[in-house]
């Protein structure tokens, strides 16, 4: 099977125009098929505010009202999502901009209320067209996903970006030898949060255990880690977490590149 | 050659709910491969009010300036091409929405400074890449496209809906029997204004000089017709003029439906 690498940026890279130069130009240079996952939640929160709509948060995900999900379209669809791929054409990467909606590419359901909290227009991953995907990714197209799903129906749902790379990387793994790539600030999965070198460079499910057990790692990193293992035992070959800034060396197969995540 | 028809529908069928739900059952019955360019000028007009930002207009065309072009991006991009595209899905249609930037699908050059008019961030289109186009056509996709193009160097641009249509009409009739379609509120090119029943059902290129030199046709409408013509000229098998009301007559191939356009 060929090879392909699903990358997931968030917000933070995609919001700055300095760090989504740089991050282009690496992953222009990466050669073999791949697919984008973006997010851009500083936009949206920003947006928000200044049409007066109140921006609500619980364990970090955004409660989506109506005029909320309008500006998700807006921002993510629309102003990262088009920014991203018209740099990536720019640097001669042939990107086709997509959320799940376009060619029914992630159906999702709407998540239920839970322990009385109303996400509102939240999706949450039910199945990925991946033969569609697969067929624009042998177009020699790099699909660029803005993290929305929608219900067949015709609702447009906000969905974790995190969440859509690996639904994509796991529905993918039929056609090609998938790699899941979480580029974030840090290098990697730090042993010290004050210590940004302090990457740990393997994990699998017993290390796993053990580092959540002495709490070396922080909550904000589980659910990102639970999600890798359910794309490594969904047939995802590897997964690795590390720096937007530094994806280049991804280039180089002898690099230890941020955190490998194994079974 | 297969037969593609290329619909052009305008802000005004866009931006209303009610107008947009009977045009996608329409257009979803209709059975050929087929494109979908829209507009959705009302939105981004009300959008740059409800954000502070000049709508500056010259002979009904946009002054995009940076912000207006952001606004450009969020509401066409973003929200008209999600809604549509999702509401395609809802009804069966396999849509994946576009601007010119998504696979670089057309390029276009920033308008020059003219007569002392700069119009900003409006792209004159250079060419379109029929190829991928019609290879995503015959993936039974249906592409829908925003009415943005791009530079080829990180620059998207604002561009007339009418021209994206004509050049994708001009573009695919290399692959195509293309049948290029405006919808919009009338019923065609109407003889007198305050009739609209008054369709003039043929216009060739002697009725078209006579119907301009005795002024029968409005200005607004002129532009729309010269585009008709030089697509025509370019390969395009037929133009017509209609009632976005009305599409679902375009399936019978008897029914003369608004205004048809020949050589």
């Amino acid at each position: 099977m060929e090879d392909l690498k699903v990358f997931k940026i968030g917000g933070k890279v995609v919001d700055d125009p300095d760090s989504l130069r740089a991050f282009v130009k690496d992953f222009a240079a990466v050669k073999c098929k791949k697919i984008l996952v973006h997010g851009g939640g500083k936009s949206v929160t920003e947006m928000s505010q200044r049409l007066g709509i109140e921006v609500k948060m619980i364990q970090g995900r955004r409660i989506t009202d109506g005029p909320t999900l309008e500006v998700v379209k807006m921002m993510l669809a629309g102003v990262a999502n088009k920014n991203v791929v018209s740099l990536l054409q720019a640097n001669g990467v042939n990107a086709i901009g997509m959320t799940g909606a376009d060619g029914d590419a992630i159906l999702a359901n709407r998540r239920p209320v839970k322990n009385g909290i109303d996400y509102g227009y939240v999706g949450d991953v039910e199945r990925v067209s991946a033969h569609t995907i697969s067929k624009l990714i042998n177009l020699n197209l790099v699909p660029v996903f803005a993290a929305m799903t929608h219900d067949g129906q015709g609702q447009l749902f906000n969905t974790n970006a995190d969440t859509i790379a690996s639904s994509l990387a796991v529905g993918l793994s039929v056609y090609f030898a998938v790699e899941l790539i979480y580029c974030f600030e840090l290098n990697g999965v730090l042993r010290s949060i004050e210590d940004p070198q302090s990457v740990i460079q393997l994990i699998n499910s017993n290390i796993y255990t053990a580092l959540k057990e002495d709490k070396t790692i922080n909550e904000g990193m589980i659910p990102k880690i639970d999600n890798a293992f359910d794309a490594l035992n969904a047939g995802v070959r590897a997964v690795r977490i590390g720096s937007a800034a530094r994806i280049g060396d991804l280039t180089r197969e002898d690099m230890n590149f941020g955190t490998k995540i194994v079974l």
